[in-house]
C-alpha cells in the first residue's frame, strides 16, 4: 500500500494520520501532475483510489487557475500515465456534490443537472469526465463517487475553506460560540468519513458496473441549525448559535439546500450510509479528546 | 469591429477571409489567453462573439494537453480578463455537439446526457460551463451555441482534423475518390455558415432569455452515404465512393448518427436553418469555383 500526497500547503495532509494504520503505508511525497516519480507504484497497483485534489470552493473562485491546475491539469497528467503504465486498472475517484449547483428536487440523483456555481466544481467535473470517457474506451476501469460534506476522526480543523463542518468542530473544541450563514434552514446530509471508506473500499473491488458515477450521502437530512445546536449539545453546551446573512463572495455559489439520493449506490453495490449523525460526532469528538493537536 | 487570431498552425485562420468584409475589420494577432495585448477591445466590446479554440477531436486524443491549453485554460484566462474588464458585457460562445457523446435519442436536445468520448469534448464542455457559471453571477451575460457539421464559402480545406465535409470538398474539389468511414447509415445534419452567423448575430443582440444553451443544426438529417452521394454528383461526378472500416483511433471517439433538435432557440430567439443542403453545397461550390486557392 503507497500513499502518494504532494502535500500541498492547506490541503489538510498530514502523515500523522496514516502512523496507526495495521501495516506500514508507504508515503511518497510527490504530486501527481509528475507520475514518473511514482511509475513504479502505478504499474503494480491493484486499485488506485484517487483523491487528490482542491475541495475548496472559496479559494477556486479567488484563484480559479490554481484549481484548474490542481483539479483539472494535474488529473490529466496523471491519467494519462496511468491509462498507460497501467491500462485498464480499476479507479475510484472522489468526485463532488459540487457539481451538480442548487438543486431543482431534492434529493439529488446521479441524471440531475449539471450546473456548478463555482469553479471547483466545473474542474472537478472535468476530471470525472476523463474518468469515465478513458474508462468508457478500456483504458481506465473507473467509479466516481460523488460526496457531500463528510466528517469523522482526523477531520482537517486547521486548513481554510474546508467546509462548515471544520469550522464548527474547530470552534466548538476551542469553547467558541456559531454562527451560521443565512437562517439555518439549509438541508445537508453529512457523512461519516468510516461511511466513505467503505463505499471506496467497495467500489475498488466490484467486478461490475464499470464507469459508473455515484452519490454518496450520509443517513440523516438535517438543517444547518439541527446540525449546529446537535454539535454544540455534544461538545461545548455553553456555547450560542447565532445567524448572519451569507457574505457577498460565499452567497455567489451557494448551493442552497443538498441532500444526496444515493439509492442507485445501494442497488448496484449494496452500500448504505450506517453511522447516524449523533453516533459520527461522538466518534469524532472522542478522537479528538484522545489527545489530537487541534488546539 | 475588431478580430483577435492567435493564427494557430492548423486552426484554419485566413486573413483573406476578412478582406471583402464591407467595413474594415481590425486584426489583432493574439492569443485569448494573454487578454493584456487586446485590453482596450475587451473594455469597449458590445458583443463578443468567441470562436477561439481547437476544434479536432483526433488531435485532442493525440495531444490531450495541447488541447486542454487551447480549449479550457485560455478560456478562462479570457473570460477572466472579459469580467472584469467588461463585467455583464453579452458573450456567444461556440460549443460542439461533440459534447453529448453517443446519442440515446435522436434528435438531441439541449438537456441530453453529456458523455464526451474525446478530450476536445471534456475541454469544450469546461468552458462551457465557465460561460455559463460567470453568467448566473452576474460577471458574463452569455450565450452558448452549440455546433454540428459547419460548411460553406471559406471552408478551411487544407487544416488536418476539420472534420469529413473539410475531406469530402478538398478530395472532390481535386477530383478524387471518396472514402467513407463505417457503411454509410450514420446521420448529420450539416449546417451552412451563413445560418451559424444568423444564430451568432442574433444571440448578440436579443435581451432575454440569459446564460442558455442552445444547439444548431442543419435542416436535413442525411447519412454520409447521401451526403457524400450529393457532393460526388454536385463536384466531381466521375468519382466514386467506397467504404471502408473505421480506423481503430477514429472508432475510438465516433459518436454514430447525431442530429441536433434545435426547436429551443427556433422558440426563444425565432431562428432557424434557412439553407437546404443542395443549395449549401452549390453556393460553397461557386465560391472555390471563382478562384479561390484551394488547390
Amino acid at each position: 500500500m503507497s500513499v502518494v500526497d504532494a502535500c500541498v500547503p492547506g490541503c489538510g495532509a498530514d502523515e500523522a494520520n496514516l502512523l496507526d494504520a495495521p501495516r506500514p503505508i508507504r508515503i511518497i511525497r510527490s504530486n501527481i501532475a509528475d507520475p514518473s516519480e511514482f511509475a513504479s507504484e502505478i504499474a503494480h497497483a491493484d486499485v488506485i483510489f484517487n483523491l487528490a485534489g482542491e475541495i475548496s470552493h472559496s479559494r477556486s473562485m479567488e484563484d480559479p487557475l490554481r484549481d484548474l491546475e490542481l483539479n483539472t491539469i494535474a488529473q490529466l497528467k496523471f491519467l494519462s500515465a496511468v491509462s498507460s503504465l497501467r491500462r485498464g486498472v480499476r479507479i475510484v475517484y472522489a468526485g463532488t456534490r459540487q457539481v451538480y449547483g442548487p438543486a431543482a428536487v431534492l434529493p439529488v440523483a446521479e441524471d440531475a443537472p449539471i450546473n456548478p456555481t463555482d469553479f471547483n466544481g466545473v474542474h472537478k467535473r472535468a476530471a470525472e469526465q476523463y474518468h469515465l470517457m478513458l474508462s468508457r474506451m478500456g483504458r481506465l476501469d473507473a467509479i466516481v463517487l460523488r460526496l457531500t460534506n463528510t466528517y469523522g476522526p482526523r477531520l482537517g480543523l486547521h486548513a481554510q475553506g474546508q467546509g462548515f463542518l471544520s469550522v464548527f468542530f474547530k470552534r466548538l473544541l476551542a469553547g467558541q460560540d456559531l454562527e451560521i450563514f443565512g437562517d439555518g434552514s439549509q438541508l445537508r446530509d453529512p457523512i461519516f468519513s468510516g461511511d466513505v471508506v467503505n463505499a471506496f473500499l467497495l467500489a475498488g473491488i466490484v467486478p461490475q458496473p464499470r464507469h459508473r458515477i455515484y452519490n454518496i450521502g450520509g443517513p440523516e437530512s438535517l438543517t444547518l441549525t439541527q446540525i449546529a445546536t446537535l454539535l454544540r449539545d455534544e461538545i461545548s453546551p455553553t456555547s450560542t448559535l447565532s445567524y448572519r446573512p451569507f457574505p457577498a463572495d460565499h452567497l455567489a455559489f451557494d448551493i442552497g439546500s443538498y441532500t444526496s439520493d444515493s439509492r442507485l449506490i445501494h442497488r448496484d453495490l449494496g452500500w448504505q450510509p450506517a453511522v447516524p449523525f449523533l453516533s459520527g460526532v461522538r466518534q469524532t469528538l472522542a478522537w479528538f479528546l484522545q489527545g489530537a493537536a487541534w488546539a
